[in-house]
């Protein structure tokens, strides 16, 4: 399917099944954090799936080659929405995917029968307060919880998971006393957490977590997962993430 | 120095500094948790330390070997309480350690001033209502919340504490969530974490916490310990920790 790419945009590899995405360095990139995210716990084979703060659109797409399930993305920036939109349209998977413009603190489902089985996030990882707000607009909408809180992502999918139904979020490991009092608060509790280093002798820099609405109060940490061998290639489960088979493919 | 063995009761090696120590297989042991707990984190070089569920003192003896600060060791079941004193008079330190047989409950301190500038703790592990109560009482009691449940523990050393005092925990990461969401309702702010995992592979079995008494919300997450290697010798840490050098001994 043809689609157009306005200027600065380019089309890129999503690494798995032949998926191609727009980007654009104008705007948000879509980065390891996501394709993690995308692979990280039991994600249901059907139903009823909503990613929040969809960006250009990466995580709905990667969703898709792990369930039939209907995928919601929605986005708050009217550029990131048009782009994920148009990659939905590349790779032909409009019947699957649902691109929404929109906020998701306004979010809200009238009757219960549509309520989420499961929902994803990739949220904005630092506060107002701190860091650099001089970037573009885009960037710091992404980056930056201008367009909405960590609290706000966690008030709206209690509002809009079932019972038991999961959220699965990517973060900073610096915000994990935050998340976690924050889903408590909400009742989703967290119920596996798996944290990601770039080294074997570093502090981690990422946190996948999994909670339950109304969950029974009992977690999981996951083996660690160590990004980069000591000789500075990818670890084997990152080699058959982005290559499906071992090999021996340098990060230089 | 001479000190009485009672029945059943054996002299056992701390395995560092030539410190002893006496246990009986009818109460609690000391294990790795303690043993990890009193190497982790920044812990005073002076000033007032407490150890809270001290047992049978294991880690105001560990302390010792990093720290000149007085240590106070509190534990609620007179026959530990009676063994820790007797382990503190048979290495002669009875001049920096006190045990105090009493139920931390109750412990108050009367105007600020001798407020601790650190508190450990290796606290019971199960709630009441999880596993076998059929044990003996001394090894119930060490394990499930009988005398102490994990929020008697963080409110007491949130009332124990200086401003920016810091906790040093060891827990089951299975109660990663109520040990994180409570320290935050008390104003005991995680600011590092770790990770320790039998294997590479496998998820962690015990989590260490530090956190500052009203301190900001920022978390590190340290590199995760992974006890043994995969030909099932200790990891390098730990070899230094129970010989002081690199060498091969297996666990057999």
């Amino acid at each position: 399917m043809n689609v157009t790419l306005h200027p600065s945009e380019r089309l890129d590899d999503l690494l798995t099944h032949n998926l191609r995405i727009i980007q654009s360095d104008e705007v948000f990139s879509f980065s390891l954090d996501a394709v993690l995210l995308a692979r990280f716990g039991a994600i249901p084979a059907k139903g009823r799936i909503l990613d929040l703060c969809t960006g250009n659109g990466a995580i709905p797409l990667l969703l898709t080659t792990r369930t039939k399930a209907h995928i919601d993305g929605i986005e708050i920036q009217p550029r990131l929405a048009d782009m994920a939109q148009r990659s939905v349209e590349l790779n032909g998977l409009t019947e699957q995917i649902n691109i929404i413009e929109g906020d998701l603190k306004s979010l809200k489902l009238v009757g219960d029968q549509h309520l989420y089985d499961a929902i994803t996030v990739n949220p904005p990882y630092m506060s107002v307060a701190s860091g650099d707000l001089k970037e573009n607009e885009h960037k710091a909408m992404a980056r930056h919880e201008i367009g909405c809180t960590l609290e706000d992502v966690i008030a709206a999918s209690a509002r809009l998971l079932k019972v038991g139904g999961k959220i699965f979020m990517v973060h900073r490991p610096s915000r994990l006393v935050d998340m976690i009092a924050l889903m408590r608060t909400y009742r989703l509790e967290p119920k596996r957490i798996r944290f990601v280093h770039p080294k074997a002798g570093a502090e981690a820099n990422m946190v996948l977590i999994e909670a339950a609405r109304n969950g029974k109060p009992e977690v999981r940490l996951m083996p660690p997962l160590i990004v980069y061998n000591e000789d500075n290639t990818y670890c084997e489960e990152l080699m058959h993430v982005y290559y499906g088979a071992k090999s021996e493919l340098r990060n230089e």
